[in-house]
């Protein structure tokens, strides 16, 4: 893992794995066509010797192909994250997550670049029948676009590492948090709080509980399987890690914490039922044992996660005017 | 259940299901790009008043609509089914099933269509962990692009079945056999013998163990459970079946049984290995408790499976020369 090549490299989560690889001392190109991603996160990177940025889109497979020559490791993190509203354009999330996923193996083949580490989501569990939720768990039902689309990602890596020997690491992701980040429920209620301190609403009933994981965890997490070179010892060549942490929270504790750290007392208002939104998962809280076991554990607890995100929202609110 | 599009009408199963939904008195749009699918197969069934066919590729979205409108059931059964060559071209199962199962559901969703019964495999278990192998098996790790790819399909139909109110049947096949059958073991085995009865090549080591299952059973399980409206009852609008015997045979069994109805004795020659190819699954046997709890159970077993799929063979060498 020497010249790495990062797709959605101005995202949130991508950023912060360029920098984090590039104080490492690894070379990166990153690959990002901005339609959500934020140049203003690549700032210090562009500063960078190692760093080269090609602003492209995943659905045009020869520019993919030829920005991935040279590397020899790829991080697929780019998709369309949007999972509330997906139901709204069907197209999008099977675009850019299922045919995204499927230039970027086709782009690794033509390049001959082998080792892949892939953002999947604890989603693609549906609505799980074990919980703590076990990498093994049963095979579940999808309840969203976006959840089936990473599970086709995940398939595919499968079939291209047993296919192909490619080296695989899928990663299903509880909701992180931190730095950058730029979507969710904080991003929301902090927006809420911003333009009407007084009255926050709130999807669902509150009691939805979630898992939430700090980004700088979660980078962590991702370099110490693949450092350590674990799916070359595995069956098939490619392991399979829930990423989060060993809590969960309910929304309304979230709520709790974001109003203790801003100093304000909103009235709650809520949408009700037990769902957010069609297909919003009322539990989501993963096991993490496997990742453990591999010598991981995060720094920051979800307050902790919560509450560094919001230091960061307030210090950088020219977030909220690119996104509409 | 009275107006039925079929994809993949003019194959193997596509044909067969023409004629016993046409026998029930439905009507029935039979759609089918006839790249593997054999116009006289739907012979008979052009001759009935309530049958069109309509030539089409499911990539094709605005026709592939056009054709379905008026429609209230849709079998989805075309599919790129060349397992053992997927890695020569990826893009394959990737277009023909992947691309084309959407193509299907937003057709569908164009339409007004909710009801989708979906041929998936029991490919999508990898190699399973646990033998018989029921539905709800620990997530499993996919080893063919073609497993990956009906397990894309899968997880959409899921997603649409939640998010759109679809009705959704997924059928988890073992390899069907019976009178069209033009691809497989038996087909192949049955072409060598016809070119050299006295030699006879086989991939792997001959113990691979396999499950079949008789393309009439197969049939009646899917109408069985559509029919009674078992989705419906379902949490999430989807029912998941295997379809299968309760039995498997050896590679060796079934050369067996294929000699000894022709009255040959051929020198078996074996390529070696427990896997015919990469990604064959040397074990495949699917547990079938749900779908005869449905109230299902197969006619024929797999040897006179075997027996009717080399009668009809022999009385039809012409799909021979369709097939290179």
């Amino acid at each position: 893992m020497q010249n790495i090549f990062i797709t959605g490299a101005a995202g949130f989560i991508g950023s912060s794995l360029v920098d984090r690889l590039l104080a490492d001392g690894k070379g990166v190109v990153g690959w990002d066509n901005l339609s959500t991603g934020q140049e203003r996160f690549l700032e210090g990177a562009r500063q960078h010797p190692k760093f080269r940025f090609i602003r492209g889109d995943n659905l045009d497979l020869d520019s993919l192909s030829s920005a991935m020559k040279g590397c020899d490791t790829v991080f697929h993190l780019a998709a369309n994250a949007d999972v509330r509203f997906g139901l709204n354009h069907p197209k999008k999330d099977f675009e850019q997550n299922t045919v995204a996923t499927f230039n970027v193996l086709e782009a690794m083949r033509a390049n001959g670049v082998k080792t892949i580490a892939f953002s999947s989501t604890g989603s693609v569990y549906g609505e799980a029948s074990v919980i703590p939720t076990p990498e093994d768990h049963p095979f579940p039902v999808q309840t969203s676009l976006y959840a089936a689309s990473k599970l086709s990602g995940e398939g595919m890596i499968h079939a291209y590492c047993e296919g192909y020997s490619f080296e695989g690491y899928v990663f299903r992701f509880v909701s992180i948090l931190g730095e950058r980040y730029t979507h969710g429920h904080v991003f929301d209620f902090y927006k809420q709080l911003t333009e009407h301190p007084g009255h926050l609403k709130v999807l669902g009933d509150g009691t939805q509980r979630k898992s939430y994981l700090y980004v700088q965890d979660c980078l962590a997490a991702m370099l110490q399987v693949m450092n350590a070179g674990l799916a070359l010892k595995a069956r098939h060549r490619v392991e399979v890690f829930n990423l989060g942490t060993d809590h969960y929270v309910q929304v309304n504790d979230s709520i709790r914490y974001i109003c203790s750290a801003l100093g304000l007392k909103p009235r709650l208002e809520y949408t009700g039922g037990e769902r957010g939104w069609i297909g919003d998962n009322p539990f989501i809280f993963l096991e993490t044992k496997k990742i453990r076991e591999a010598g991981w554990k995060p720094a920051l607890t979800i307050e902790q996660g919560i509450g560094r995100t919001l230091q960061w929202l307030q210090a950088n609110r020219w977030v909220y005017e690119t996104r509409k």
